[in-house]
C-alpha cells in the first residue's frame, strides 16, 4: 500500500521537497474529535529547524485542513492537511552526483530517473511535516483517553540523557513542552555543543530516541505479524534516518539471563503489574498494561559539507562531492516529534481495530 | 490482517502448541516452482531442538502439503502445509500462574481467558515450525534467482562470533549447512558452553542474530511505510523473543558521524557499489544493490526453572512459580532458521510486487 | 491478498478438488463464541449434492477443526477447518480440451499449465464446502446478536418463487431449514422439474438467489470503496457461477423514477424506518437499519453432457467435447448456503471493524 | 481501508461537497507515464453537468497536481490532484430533514451528527470529480498498452441504446468522444427527452451503463476473492447511485441453459477465442483474453423537487420535504466517465500486481 499505512485508521503521505505542497490524508478517525489548530502549529514548530543546530531552511508550515473537519471537529471522513512549500530554492539542488547515505541511487534504480530529485523529492524529511500535522490531530484525543506519548533524546553524539524516572507521565508532559527533548538539561547542553561542533566540522552526528507511552490498555495487538512491535516498527522505519527499533531492554536483553530479563509480576490496585519493564509493555506482541517503551536508532544526517566519494547515476562517472546548501548537522532532536506522531497514528489504528471506530471519541 | 502477512505473496499461520496440527498457507507464489520436501525436512531439523542446549521435547515434524503443489511444483494457488503435533504432553501444562516474560497475562487481557493456554497455545514457538516449512518452499526459488539468505549467531550470552568476511556468499552457504550457525567455531563452542551452563543453573540466555542477503536487485521497497526495513521488521518481530531489529550499522550508527556512516560510492563492473555498507543495503527504504544486512535482538528464553514472582490471572493471587517441564535454555540458535524463513517470505512478497507474480519462476 | 478476504475478520481458502484436503482459516473472531459442530455438519449437508437435481458425487465432508477452538469455544486465534476429499475419482478427469464456461483457459493463461487441472482444481465448487463450514462457525453468533441471514431461490429456469413476505424474519427461519430454499413450494416443484428436465437433456439451468439480512445496526460500512455493497459484492463474486450482484431493487431501479425509487421515511418505535426498501438497507454505502436485501445472478452450470466446441490449450487444436462424469444440472439451490456463509463472514468483518473485535461475543 | 482502494496501484479520495477542495491521491503508478492535463480537463468536462438534463451547478474544476508529476511525467511517487470547490452556495443546504434515497440517515447513524451535511458532504457526487481526474491520469497509459475502455448508456428511462457492434474498439473510441454516450443517436434523443420530461415533473430517472474493455491480457485476476468481478464491483459500487453490477450476460444468464450460456471456443491467429462472450471476458475470476463486459444499474437521482415523506434526524419528527436547489434529473450520463475512471484505476492495480510496478510504462 506504499504511502498509506494503517488498517482502521490510516495515513496517506504525499508531496515532494520542492513541489508546491506536501500533505497527509488521515482516514478512519472517530467523528467528533476536537481539532486544535494551535496545537498542530506548535507541533510543527517542534519539528521545524531552529538555531545553529539545524538547517537554515525556514518553513512557514502554514497548513490548511481542506477536508474531514467541520465546525472544529472531525467528521469521521478523511482529514486532509496541506502544507505549502514556501522556502524552496531549487537552484540549490540539481541532478548531480548521488549523495552518499541518501536515497539517490536507490531511487534511481526504482524510478529510472523519473523521480523528482530536487531536495530529495518525495524522500525528503520535509514530508515528515505532514506526518507531524497528522499526528497532532490525534494526540489530544489520545491524551483525553489517558494515553500519553513522549520521547527524549536518550543519546546524541555519544552523550547519554538521564533515564526515565519514576513518574513517567510527568516526564512525558515535561518532554512534550521542550524544544530540545532531554530529561537532563546538562546532558542536553553537551549534546547541543556536540551538534554545533559537528556542524563547524562540516560533519553530522546521530543519536537514539527513547519513547514511552502510558495509559495503554492491556490486550492490544496480535500474536503473529500484527504484533505491537511489528506494526509500530513498520511505521517507525519510515522516519528518515531511523535504522533500528527496539522494545523495552532491546539489544541489551541479548546479554541478560532469563532470571533478570523476565519481569516479575505483582498485584497493584487489583491489577497485575510488572516490577521491572524489560519487555517494554509488550508480551507475545500484545500490550500487557505496562508503559510501552521503545528506542529508535537515528543515523547521522547524510548531508554533510565534507568531501565525499560518489558517482553520477546518469553518467556512471566516479566523482568527489561537496554538498552545499542548507543542512542539518543532526536530525535526532527534530525527529522526536515525528516519532511521537507516528506512534500516535499507529496506536489510534490498533485501538480502533480493537475497540471499534468510535472508541477514541467515547 | 493478524495471522496473515504479505500483499502479493502472503503467509497465514495457524495452530496451537497442543492442538492436533499447526500449519501455514502460502499464497501468491509463482506457478512452476519445484518444491523440495527433503529440503523442507532439513530446514525443520535446523529448527528442531537438539541436545543439551535445547528442550527435550521431540517433534517429528512429519509435515504434509495438502494444497497448491501438483506433480512436485507449485501450482500458483495456495500452498498449505500441515504439521501434526506428535509429542504433546498436556499434563505438563495447566492453567496456572502467569509465566513472567511470556504472553500469558497479555493474552488473558485480550482473549478473556478463552485462549488455549496449554504450552503457550497459539503463542508457542512451536508455530514457527510452520513458518520454517513455508520459508523452505521459497528459499530454493530465491537461490535459483541468485538470492542467498543466511544468518549467524553474532552474539550469545555475551560472546561474539566473528563478523561476516569478504566472501559473503561463501559465508552464507556455510552457515546454511551448520546446525549451530557461527562463523567462528571457537566462539560457537564458548556459546554452547554458556548455554549449557545457563541450563544447569535453571536459567537461560539470549543473543543477537545477524542476517545477510546477497543478490537482491536495487530498487525494491517503498519510500514511506512500505520500506524494506519497515516490512521486514514488521514480520521479524513475530519471531518469538525478538525485541529489536536494526539494519546495517544499526544502533552503532547513532554514535558515528556522517562522514564515517555514509557509504562512499564507486563503480564496479559498470554498476555503482558502496565501499562500506553501514546502511545495510537500504537507503530511503529501497534496496541499493548492496547486501541486505540486519540484526535481531533475541531475549533470553522466558521459561526458566528458577523460582519467579508472579500472579494467577484467574484469582489475582500473588504467587511464586517454578516452571517444570521441557524448556530451552536459549532460543537464539533455533531462531536463526525462523529468521531466514521470514526473510525469504517477505522478500518474495516485495519482489513479486515489484516485478510481478511470475518473476520468481522466470 | 487473493485467497484471503477480510480486514478484521478474515477467511483464507485453500485446496483443490482432487487434493487430499480443502480448508479454511478464519481469523479475527471474537473469543468465546460457542462452536456448534452439528450445525456445521448440517450446513455442509445443505451444500452437498442430493438426488437427481445434483451431481452423484458424494462427499462425506467429515471436517476437522484443528485450531482456534478450545473447550467448544473460539479462542480468538485462527480457526482452521479441514475437509478431506474422500470421493475423488481422478480417472474421471484428465488434462483435456478446455471446458467452455469453465476457468480452464483463463487458468492456463495465468498458471502456464502448472495448475492442478483435475476436477477444476482450486477453481472447483468443491472449495465452497470450506466456505460453508467457515460461515457455519459465525452464523450462530450473528443470530445470538439478533442478526438473521437467509436466501431463497428467487428464480430458477425462468420460474419465479414468491417474494419475501411481511414477516421477513419468519421467512428467513423457514428458508434456513429447507433443503431446497423456496418460499412457495409449488414454485419449488416446478423448479426441480425444470432442473431434472435439463439434466435429462444433458443441459443445465441457472437462477437468481435473493438474500435478506435482518437485525443489522444502522451505520455500518463506508462511503467510498468499502461500501457495504462493494465489500459484499467483492466476496459474493467468488461464489462460483455468480455473474451479477444487485442490492434492493437492483437493475429494476434503472427503470423507476426517483419519486418511486426513493424510500419514504417515517418513525416507528422512536426510530426512523423506510416505508419501502428499494435501496436494500444501504444508502451511501452504509446500512440504514432496514433489512439488507440483495440478489445474485447464478449462471447455468457450465459442465454439460451436450457436445461443445472448444480447443485443447496444450496443442491449440480445435475439438469437440462431451463432458462425462458427475455434474450438476443446476448449482443455484446448492449455492444459496454458500451465499449465506459468505454474507455471514463479510458482516462479521464489517461489524468487528465498526464495533471492535469483541463485539460479537459481548 | 475505507477511502483508499487498491493494492499495488491505489487511489485515496477526500473532500466534501462544500469544503474548500476535494482531491485524490493515486499511488503506485509506474514512473515515466506522460500526464496530459488537457485530457484530464476534457474528462472532467464529460462529468460536469451541462444543459437542461443536469444540475445548474457550475463547477470550474480547475484542478492542480501538487505531487508525483515532474517535467510532465509521473515520478512513481504519489500523484495528488486537488480540485477547488468554486461554486458552493451553502445557503442552499442546511441540516434539515433527511433526504429520502440519500445517505443522510445512514450517515447520521454512523457519524452521530458530526458529518458535514452540506450538499451531502463527503457522500456528494461532487467527490467523483477527483475520481475522474485520477482516472484521466492512467487512461492514456492503458491506451498506449492497447487497452481501451468505454461505456455507453445501455438504457435510460426505459429506452434502450443499440448494443455494441462487431468493431468494439471503434465503438469505444466513438463513445469516448461523445458528451452523451450512446451508440444510437436516435435512442439518445429519446433518452434526453425523457430526462427533460422527468425534470419538468420535478422527478428523476435512472438507467444502465454498459462498459467494455478491449486489449486486456488473459490471466489477470484471482480465483477466490480477488476475482476480476469482485475487485471491479467493489470499486464500482462506490460510484454514487450504482445498485447493481453484472458481468457479460449478467442477470440474463440466469434464464439461459448451459448449452447457450457457455461460450464455445475456437482458435484465431493462434490464440483461443470464444465465439460468444456471455461470460464477459472472465472465467473463474480471471480474464480469458476476450473483451471485459459489465453493466452497472444506476438508480434515479434521489434529489427530486416533488414532495416526499421523511423525518428530521435531530428531532425525530416526521415531516414533508421539498428539495429546492440545483439537482440532476438523471445521473446516468454523467456517471459513465466515473465508471470508466474507476475501471481504469482498478485495471492498473490488477495489471501491476500481475506484471509488476513498471509494466504500464514498459
Amino acid at each position: 500500500m506504499k504511502n498509506t499505512f494503517g488498517t482502521s485508521v490510516s495515513v496517506t503521505l504525499f508531496g515532494e521537497s520542492h513541489g508546491p505542497e506536501i500533505g497527509a490524508v488521515i482516514d478512519g478517525l472517530a467523528p467528533g474529535l476536537p481539532v486544535d489548530e494551535a496545537f498542530i502549529a506548535s507541533q510543527l514548530t517542534l519539528r521545524r529547524p531552529a538555531g545553529r543546530i539545524s538547517t537554515a531552511r525556514q518553513e512557514a508550515d502554514a497548513f490548511r485542513i481542506v477536508s474531514g473537519v467541520f465546525e472544529g471537529r472531525t467528521t469521521g471522513t478523511p482529514v486532509t492537511i496541506l502544507i505549502p512549500n514556501a522556502d524552496t530554492r531549487s537552484g540549490d539542488y540539481q541532478r548531480g552526483p548521488a549523495r552518499p547515505g541518501h536515497a539517490d541511487l536507490a531511487a534511481y534504480a526504482k524510478y529510472h530517473g523519473f523521480e523528482d530529485y530536487r531536495g530529495g523529492g518525495h524522500f525528503s524529511g520535509r514530508v515528515t511535516a505532514a506526518l507531524v500535522a497528522a499526528g497532532a490531530v490525534v494526540l489530544p484525543a489520545l491524551k483525553a483517553k489517558g494515553i500519553l506519548i513522549g520521547t527524549h533524546i536518550a543519546r546524541c553524539a555519544g552523550i547519554n540523557d538521564a533515564p526515565f524516572g519514576n513518574d513517567l507521565s510527568a516526564d512525558l508532559e515535561k518532554l512534550n513542552s521542550l524544544p530540545f527533548a532531554v530529561l537532563d538539561e546538562g546532558s542536553g547542553e553537551q549534546m547541543r555543543a556536540a551538534i554545533e561542533n559537528a556542524a563547524s566540522n562540516g560533519d553530522s552526528v546521530g543519536g537514539v530516541l527513547e519513547t514511552a507511552v502510558t495509559g495503554l490498555p492491556a490486550g492490544v495487538g496480535e500474536p503473529w505479524f500484527d504484533t505491537v512491535e511489528g506494526v509500530l516498527s513498520h511505521a517507525l522505519f519510515s522516519v528518515p534516518a531511523v535504522k533500528g527499533v527496539s522494545f523495552g531492554g532491546g539489544f541489551s536483553l541479548a546479554d541478560m539471563t532469563g532470571s533478570t530479563a523476565n519481569d516479575p509480576v505483582r498485584m497493584e490496585n487489583g491489577k497485575p503489574v510488572t516490577v521491572t519493564n524489560h519487555n517494554g509493555g509488550v508480551n507475545g506482541g500484545i500490550t500487557n498494561g505496562m508503559p510501552l517503551l521503545f528506542r529508535c536508532a537515528v543515523k547521522p544526517t547524510p548531508s554533510i559539507a565534507l568531501e565525499q566519494q560518489t558517482v553520477n547515476p546518469l553518467t556512471g562517472e566516479e566523482t568527489a562531492l561537496r554538498i552545499s546548501g542548507r543542512h542539518d548537522p543532526a536530525i535526532v532532536h527534530r525527529a522526536r516529534v515525528v516519532v511521537d506522531s507516528v506512534t500516535a497514528l499507529v496506536l489510534c489504528d490498533l485501538l480502533a481495530l480493537r475497540y471499534g471506530t468510535d472508541w477514541l471519541s467515547l
